[in-house]
């Protein structure tokens, strides 16, 4: 893994502008934490891959052994993008002086005069971890960057169990306002309306718990028609009791900075869950800019193994959903706020706004620390 | 009419950002004023029109009865544009979390938990009036909506002695550019030289006058060609004197905050107006944000009256006018004004300019008058 | 020439902006210098042509006589569009009011009331100087606009001697960073590789030497493989030695605000430069806007002269070289540099940096003298 970076990295472009003081911290981002940059196989080797996270501007690549590195996508010496460059063995050249740089984002190369490369030369090194089908990065300070912290998703390679489809969409929305959405499920039957989900899911039983700053809320609803998702993926015959009902619950895990974990099953009227049909479904939220997020999302299925009939239909379905419901939505909010922040704008609260909420205050505490650590050394 | 609301409104937008000082306000919006909103057929019964003014989301329907109402597009909730969702009976629902919402914005339905409303959910509602077929919308203190205030337009919807034609278009240029356009008309020969007026009218007798906010001007220019646009219409034969001259007006009323209605119109030398060729012609402008407008423009005739050919003549020449001749040189002066003010730039004054110089002076005296009422109460 | 001007000119856009300190002077412009305005043939008889400079709309016209004018292209009673009006013999009416101005920008026609030329309304003029195929405009203090200061580029018209091509475009990058290319050719063998030059200038014999604001670089690179530039355009046999080596050079000269003139040549081994095949080319850069460049590139060379075939290569070498090669690098390097300066964001120094450092002090110690004198009067 490349996450030996021990030296204080170079400022980069959030960072020049960032809190000075706790009140301005409140616009800054978390940075000593673990975000989804790519999925796997969005990095195939040969590839100079580049995407902006937290405003700075990432090239990622797979050195000859496969192993996935992180660098600033900013040349040191006249900030030209690398990714316009060349791949050369395990280094890097920059498209513009011809510079060269290897995946710890140190200069192994200078075509120019007596060849010294100058040490100051670094492309900023960025701590990546490859795992579970995703590419783990850390904005932050790489001293403390610690791959246990990755937030388990063992089940989408687990595919002995498991069969999973996964994607990719950028939305035009702060990511707060995503992870809005996804730890508010409540939305679901109205946003998805006759897609994931009906509106029976409004009376389940809905019950928010906290752990630190991880939080999980369930939403059990037993005796209720099952939901469309289910009925168009597999159909539901073999759960239905006489008067073609099911028990469903619709539950959600939460985890900072942007990981929730959707869970969606049914099983038969009084029968445990592990004998349904259910699905896992990561949703990794990662901030590009103020405005604009990019969003992995995935589904995992513990039935129709294999069945790349049924990939196809809950990969489309998904993808509709995402595209076509969310975005729509997400981006007529942003839309509606403008460069407000959601306090400004004093919101109503329902009562599944509790996990939101908590994932709010989660952020704002992470990013009021590290204002301070920043102001105060550490 | 819903203008019955007495209920303080919550924050908006554009008043989050308003004025806290006199100098401020120069920069903010008039607020406690009738602003067309939209032609009545614009918001057919069943759609949840919206549009923004002074950089507020607005929704704007028709309950059952037909009645229009206003209320913020922006779900006090988590913020979603209202017109995505439903429109149910008298009611409409919102698309992220299915709150509703009646034509008063009073959140009258909420399909979570219990059940109960939360009584500051409220959509802020707006007073809204339908008349002369058009909507007028009052974006200040609901307390102080008196409907006496609209400008009367009643020759709109006096069929028996004008036939109307009308239109919508969308500007890039700040509101005030587009009252400077319409208060001075000085600018027709030129921007629409050939097409409306000759040079003639730069001849006129010109006249400027006050009552109040109210102003007048008066161009009369008596043994000029006829116009153009009259000749266009409907032939000018029978209003010629043996030189081929006739008696020509252009005058023109201005109302804050952007009601101008322009009259144009020729008769015989010597003769009275009433009986010659005559149109009136509303032009009401509303501020979308800083940089961009709505423009309602309008057309009455007391000639060819229900002559569906003169009727498309008329629309035609208009619309070419306002599109291709005005909006081109408005988004032009809007391009080379950049974010500097009118006076930043220090405009000279010609003898024409009056009446815009009188509007400008009118809106900023009533921005101030309502940053001072903000700031010390009521 | 239109350079007799005295009068203090109105203050334009930028001024308003301007720096009233030291401080905010390194983002203003440098404004008394000759800025490259057009090439002489983008500005035909009875043309208004337009474009805006240093943030300033300008308007370039040719009067009867053929002498080219600039004046502001904003008009000083409302602002509008110059270009947008009509060319009437020596002077140009406004599209918006009718007011006329001369190619000095006063006006000398009124058709409104008594036809008086109110004296303030004045489009400021602008210094012009045609001179070798190019168009120089003096964005400054008139009084001191000296055409003696313009860099002579004789050669573009020396036709006996030279043919010459040229082209624009238009650059979404900070001129500097233009600037910034252009001192420094050490990028040539990586962004145009294959093309201008191969990686064996790397090593040639760098030398910068100053004169003032003068700079000069040489690349002394003997017994090297000719450039492909020169074998695609003419073959390069007759220079070559039994091992198929050439001399060859790589020199530039730099003069303030943004005039570049690369000398690329080869020669036989040993043999005087006078010989050989060589190339002047004038690279002259403006700003637009902060984030913007128009960029005017020539190519003059001393053989083939007048062969339509060569001129055809020689367009489409260098067109390709900066519209596909060089324009996506600077625009990359814009992007990801943000708002952020050159110097916030730290750069490494390399061995070919010396001119661009120099061109950078150059502009910075002049923006930081034209605010001195604003401040302190002159
Ligand atoms: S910008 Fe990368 S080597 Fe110059
Ligand atoms: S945003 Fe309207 S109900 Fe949630
Ligand atoms: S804007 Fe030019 S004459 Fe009015």
């Amino acid at each position: 893994m490349a996450i030996s970076l021990r030296r204080s990295p170079p400022r980069g472009h959030s960072e020049l502008r960032s809190a000075t003081n706790i009140e301005d911290a409140v616009m800054s981002y978390v940075r000593n934490m673990w975000y989804a940059a790519a999925w796997s196989d969005e990095v195939p080797p040969g590839v100079l891959f580049h995407r902006t996270y937290l405003e700075e501007p990432v090239l990622i690549y797979r050195r000859g052994d496969g192993v996935a590195a992180a660098i600033s996508n900013r040349c040191p010496h006249r900030f030209a993008p690398l990714h316009m460059g060349k791949l050369i063995g395990d280094n890097v050249e920059c498209p513009y002086h011809g510079l060269v740089f290897n995946s710890q984002g140190a200069c192994v190369g200078n075509p120019h005069g007596s060849g010294v490369t100058p040490k100051a030369a670094t492309a900023r090194p960025y701590p990546l971890v490859e795992r579970h089908n995703v590419l783990w990065i850390w904005m932050g300070d790489p001293a403390i960057a610690n791959p246990e912290l990755i937030v388990d998703f063992g089940f989408m390679t687990d595919t002995e169990n498991w069969s999973t489809i996964y994607g990719y969409i950028h939305l035009k929305a702060n990511y707060e306002l995503v992870i809005d959405n996804l730890t508010d499920l409540s939305h679901a039957p109205f946003v998805h309306e006759g897609l994931l989900e009906s509106r029976d899911v409004c009376k389940g039983k809905f019950k928010l718990s906290r752990d630190g700053d991880h939080a999980k809320t369930v939403n059990w609803c037993p005796g209720i028609a099952p939901p469309p998702f289910f009925e168009m993926l597999k159909g539901t015959q073999e759960f239905k009791d006489e008067s073609g009902l099911v028990d469903h619950w619709q539950d959600m895990t939460y985890d900072p900075p942007g990981c929730m974990n959707t869970l969606y099953g049914i099983t038969r009227r009084g029968r445990p869950r592990e004998e349904g049909m259910a699905t896992l479904n990561p949703n990794l939220v990662t901030p590009e800019t103020s405005k604009s997020t990019h969003y992995f999302w995935a589904g995992s299925r513990n039935f129709s193994l294999n069945d790349s009939v049924v990939n196809e239909q809950f990969r489309r379905g998904y993808d509709y959903a995402f595209q076509f419901q969310d975005r729509p939505i997400l981006e007529g909010v942003q839309a509606n706020m403008g460069d407000a922040s959601l306090n400004d704008l004093e919101p109503v609260l329902l009562i599944n706004d509790g996990c939101s909420v908590h994932a709010r205050r989660v952020m704002e505490r992470r990013r009021k620390e590290e204002a301070l650590e920043r102001t105060h050394g550490k």
